[in-house]
């Protein structure tokens, strides 16, 4: 493929490549929340912070309906960048790759019909324990059974997720579990200080790093909801999980309940792992030697500077961006230039219907 | 199929059954109310009044972890005579079928990952209109993209419900849209004269026979929705509506917002079809020239007296136990016999470890 580069393990890139190339496969959003996106400068998916909580669920309804219900627009920075859920639709709708909505404590519901977990927001890690014990075990239980019947459905289920604030309880995850993670983020100038002194201070409540403590203490629902999803799935289906560093806290997570690594890969886009305030792939490679498929959605070639912003440091990776291009490429063929093509006719249609 | 028989449109029977045989099968359970079971006489699915309204969330849980969560046993006659989730869940278990729970206005929601439609209970139809206007177009619209999301993951899409006194909304939706039905039940001695009067009563509000009216009036959220599904999952997939009465209003009502017939086929036991209070296939005619498919479960071949009471006319069909029998025999090559079996062995599971 000539549009998708191999890291990690590379022998396992090809055999994942070839068991899915023109398969079926099944893109699920988890969406979530967590209290942590409401400190200051932490995010910027959303326009203002009062609209952070409609991020995910608009995430959810852009992809489903190409519209937003839960808000007017559809979700963009504060300078009104769009969000990357964008390329994710032109991608699921270029491939015909069906789509189903998890909802893992998002804040709102979305407008759309979803998978139901039950699970609450996540709490501001600086405050409190992100989890309670009993969310905690309840979003790894269901995220199990969620992930055992769509893996069932497909031959390779795609995950990826919407949850503002997540990059910041992804990096305290790791470092929690002993991981020397620098974190990237949708901000292109990485609020590096900022997050650190979070992750530093939420770490201060943690007297150990079994894994269980660490994602309660400083994680968000989504993490054992994925990583629950992800354990289950493996065993029947390929798997990929798709993002950046929320993505590799859900893997270093789940090393520790199990997951069939043959059958899974990180599929993420090259803004992240060229991103050089983070350091993806080492991170990957101390979690385990796994597969990671890198795309290029070669955004810079884009006339329009709102998808340009991506390819600079904005908005890198989320909602299964990077996953889904790579989907769309193994599935049904397409390279980037025919997706770029098909995201600029999505943006048009937006920013001119509006 | 030696155990199948066909009615209706014979040579559609044969297409469909040689269509889906060995192939994937996706069963999906709507869970539903209506306060019309609160009538006292309407309904026996639950062993008393109060357990009603758990009885839907229960049959759901049974079917996935084999036990209930929501109550202590498995949803029961005030006799003892188990639900027919039963048959369902060694149907489905025998042969691989993955399972999918739809929320369409359970007054409990089921403890499981469900797919969510937000859409509330039914109200009493001898009291008020069973649903209002808002609830009802959501119930078809969110029922289309339910109906299009799994049938895209599938081969042959099958729907089960379970909604207690589903019977009596089902004969008022038919008797409304001017079809001569009477009306099978969970009761051997089937209430006839409550049920004609609760109707004839019910559809007194109603000055037309416009389908939409009929089911506001006198319908319940399960018939819309499924009818939603019906709709646009039969334009991808074959579709088996899996129960009797119920399912005939669904289709009743199905024909004013269109599906494909040909992809459709209704599937049931035989103690449906034998049920001399009510007139099953010719309701089915009435309506369209469809293939039901009809299964023997040979229950009355059982050792235990509460299997045998299902072929004596109590709880003839529900939760989609005949369809996944149906399902169960053409996707793996199961027969009646091992089927039988396996439903004793799962009889014996329940009723010895409590």
């Amino acid at each position: 493929m000539k549009d998708i580069e191999f890291f990690g393990n590379i022998k396992n890139c090809e055999n994942f490549v070839n068991a899915v190339k023109e398969k079926d496969f099944l893109f699920s959003l988890v969406i979530s929340y967590t209290s942590t996106s409401e400190i200051p400068g932490i995010t910027i998916a959303g326009s203002n912070s009062e609209l952070v909580k409609f991020t995910a669920p608009a995430d959810a309804e852009f992809l489903h309906y190409g519209y937003c219900k839960s808000i007017k627009s559809i979700p963009m920075t504060p300078d009104g960048k769009p969000t990357p859920a964008l390329i994710t639709k032109s991608a699921l709708e270029s491939a015909s790759i069906p789509l189903v909505v998890i909802n893992a404590g998002s804040k709102v519901e979305p407008q759309l019909p979803f998978i139901q977990t039950g699970l609450k927001p996540g709490n501001n890690i600086t405050q409190n324990f992100g989890l309670d014990e009993e969310s905690f075990l309840h979003a790894i239980d269901y995220g199990r059974i969620i992930g055992r019947t769509l893996a069932s459905l497909t031959d390779c289920l795609v995950i990826g997720e919407s949850l503002p604030g997540g990059t910041t309880t992804a990096l305290a995850v790791m470092r929690g579990l002993g991981i020397d993670a620098k974190v990237s983020s949708s901000i292109p100038k990485n609020p590096v200080e900022l997050k650190n002194r979070i992750v530093t201070n939420a770490l201060k409540k943690l007297d150990n790093d079994d894994p269980f403590n660490v994602v309660k203490a400083v994680g968000d629902p989504m993490i054992p909801t994925v990583a629950g999803m992800l354990s289950s799935a493996s065993e029947i289906s390929k798997v990929l999980l798709s993002g950046g560093t929320q993505m590799a806290a859900v893997l270093a997570f789940a090393k520790s309940i199990g997951y069939k690594s043959d059958n899974v890969a990180i599929g993420t886009t090259c803004y992240i792992t060229n991103d050089t305030t983070a350091n993806f792939l080492e991170i990957i490679k101390q979690i385990d030697d796994i597969s990671i498929l890198v795309v290029d959605p070669k955004l810079e070639r884009s006339e329009f500077p709102g998808l340009k912003s991506f390819s600079e440091g904005f908005a890198k990776e989320g909602a299964g961006a990077g996953g889904s291009l790579i989907a769309a490429m193994l599935k049904a063929g397409l390279d980037s230039e025919k997706l770029l093509q098909l995201t600029e006719n999505q943006y048009k249609r937006i920013f001119t219907s509006q």
